[in-house]
């Protein structure tokens, strides 16, 4: 069977879920990588009907480009295959895993003006964890690959220390600084999650081959792109985003003046998550590109971990003060109560909100994403908070 | 004859002049550093009058006190022969020399709010420098007096630097970044201010003994505090403003965490002087007060001369557009033409305006000081710009 072929209602449950799978995998390859205009038919029709759509080539104008080159390509069984032969899985916007909630600053992005900014497709993914759980406090430590001593040490204790504190380390899994905040996450025992910019079954680079594995057992190796795809150059930069967005703020500890991390702070900024950097000798070219990014306003700068975790993660509590939804909105019982139990200043984490609310944590995170859509909820860091949106009323 | 009392006629233009300076010498010595009631007296009934009401008690209630342990203590005439006898002179708000434009930062400070931070009374000065002429274009160099090797040289590149380019480099001869900065600017023939906490004829620190007699030969050694006097904490405080006021910028090398040149880049932040940090390792204690700085937006981080040119030099051009003052206001033609020789936008040096006015620089200097009493004209950095004051009329 192959994507995008119907299936009988006898097959039920499981039989459909494997197909949407198959639909989804045969998808990611056709386009390799994000395609806003294929997302929008998906939402729209279903993936089923769209992987169909793509192959009998029944599609809008927009979409015949994109998917021209791949149509005919169909591995999605073969892929699936393979993702599960490392221990992996296909997370799709299918699924519980798949991580909304973070993608909602993508998903925010002006449309059109960059298709590289788009929501992912899906997550290959290798590992146990759940996506979402790891990337419920997350930081991105990236940097340089042509690394100093210094800059090792700052990433070595830095993510060390975050890790040990529970934060899970998101980075590229590159030369230099990347590795070091990968392995000091691991070296402590921490979670960190590897975000490639081929499949999760390409060690890139080869060196880090044994690295990657042992991501793999404890945390998470992720890519937008179905098994065997290798690494472009648009690929890195497509990448950075969802290192971005994966995570509670960007922290680069080195930086040449041309570094793919001044990319990754770049989409920080544009989805709204705090970008960090860590300053250096003047006289390291390595440092260049961090000092450029404060002198810019681009990166706040930090020392230490406490700052670190000042910008990316305000923990104030919430303050007192009316806690009534503006009338103007309907909403359910459950996103009420999360609307009463978010701070007016500040910010609160959708696991503490889970206490105050009753609520699960997946209930947390679909209530935020709606009050979100409505205007009624806002995040700074991971922090989220309440706001009024709607007609203004007299004493408001 | 002691200072406050009367002249005859007949002792003429010369004598009159003696006159003056010994009251200024004699009550720079009753008080010690800034005091804004004896300013405003001596504005008021001018300083030979003044210092007779000081010595005969003739005094408002406010001044009974800051003159009260040493208006006995008349060495006028000593100090005078003390400071000639160093190759070095008295400036006052009397003389061509006084840096009048200098210190209208301090001279719009609030009343008030810190006794300190007024303008000083004199300057003691040692060295043949005209002191307007060497702060024309001025930058300070400022930092720890646990300075780094890493420190040191980059006091050294950027200060050597900028005095070779035709800067003067302003610092307070401490240990450290300080006498760094003041040896790089000799080390290129480059003018360089020292301006002490004490009196100009005790070497503080003593170890920097020599080093003050070569600034001196060169450039200038300056004090508001009369010979003899030594250094003591608040001194060093009230000192701080003095190396901001006579300087286009502050530029701060490394910095503790409770290092002085944090005091210093509060005045400069305070009188409208950009203020900037050059950052170092996070593990080096030296730069945490520059970081700190940096993160709390007190300075810009600064890497080079280039950077340090451009915070506080922007060398703009003057626009082009209107630039007839608003009628409302009453000036003087050498104020006029000055006003329409200011740009709208960027800011021009006093020295650039004097050809396109035909002014001597001294006209210069006073016209941007009338021009700015009366909101017509302000300063960024060392740029001089034009303003619009007074009611707006239908297009503008």
């Amino acid at each position: 069977m192959t994507a995008g072929q119907s299936v009988s209602p006898a097959q039920g449950a499981a039989g459909d879920r494997s197909n949407r799978q198959l639909a989804w995998a045969y998808l990611s390859r056709v386009v390799l990588g994000p395609c806003p205009a294929l997302t929008a038919l998906i939402e729209s029709v279903g993936v089923v009907e769209a992987a169909r759509a793509v192959r009998e080539r029944e599609l809008p104008q927009v979409l015949q480009a994109p998917t021209a080159a791949r149509r005919a390509e169909d591995r999605a069984a073969r892929d699936m295959e393979i993702i599960g032969g490392l221990g992996g899985r296909l997370v799709t916007p299918d699924d519980p895993e798949w991580p909304a909630w973070r993608m909602l600053g993508l998903s925010q992005l002006p449309p059109g003006r960059d298709p590289d900014g788009a929501v992912p497709l899906v997550f290959w993914v290798r590992g146990t964890r759940d996506l979402t759980e790891l990337t419920e406090r997350a930081l991105a430590v990236v940097g340089a690959r042509c690394s100093t001593g210094y800059g090792d040490r700052a990433a070595g204790t830095l993510a060390g220390d975050l890790a040990a504190r529970g934060w899970t380390i998101v980075s590229g899994a590159a030369f230099g600084i990347d590795g070091m905040a990968h392995r000091a996450a691991l070296a402590v025992g921490g979670a960190t999650i590897a975000v490639l910019a081929c499949g999760v079954d390409r060690p890139y680079p080869a060196q880090h081959d044994r690295l990657l594995d042992r991501i793999a057992e404890t945390g998470l190796v992720v890519s937008e792109y179905p098994p065997g795809t290798t690494a472009r150059k648009h690929h890195f930069l497509a990448r950075n985003r969802l290192i971005a967005a994966l995570s509670d703020g960007v922290l680069v500890v080195e930086a040449g003046m041309r570094s793919g991390a001044r990319n990754t702070v770049k989409w920080a900024r544009r989805i709204g998550r705090p970008a960090m950097a860590v300053p250096g000798s003047v006289e390291s070219a390595a440092s260049a590109g961090c000092h450029r990014m404060v002198r810019d306003g681009e990166a706040v700068l930090v020392s230490s971990v406490e700052e670190v975790l000042a910008d990316a993660a305000p923990l104030h509590l919430p303050s007192a003060g009316a806690a009534e939804p503006p009338a103007v909105h309907q909403l359910t019982a459950a996103q009420s109560s999360l609307y009463a139990a978010l701070p007016a200043t500040g910010g609160r984490w959708p696991h503490e909100l889970c206490a105050p609310t009753g609520l699960a944590i997946a209930e947390v995170r679909a209530g935020l994403a709606a009050l979100d859509m409505v205007g009624l909820a806002g995040s700074a860091g991971s922090g989220w908070f309440r706001l009024r949106s709607g007609p203004r009323t007299p004493g408001v």
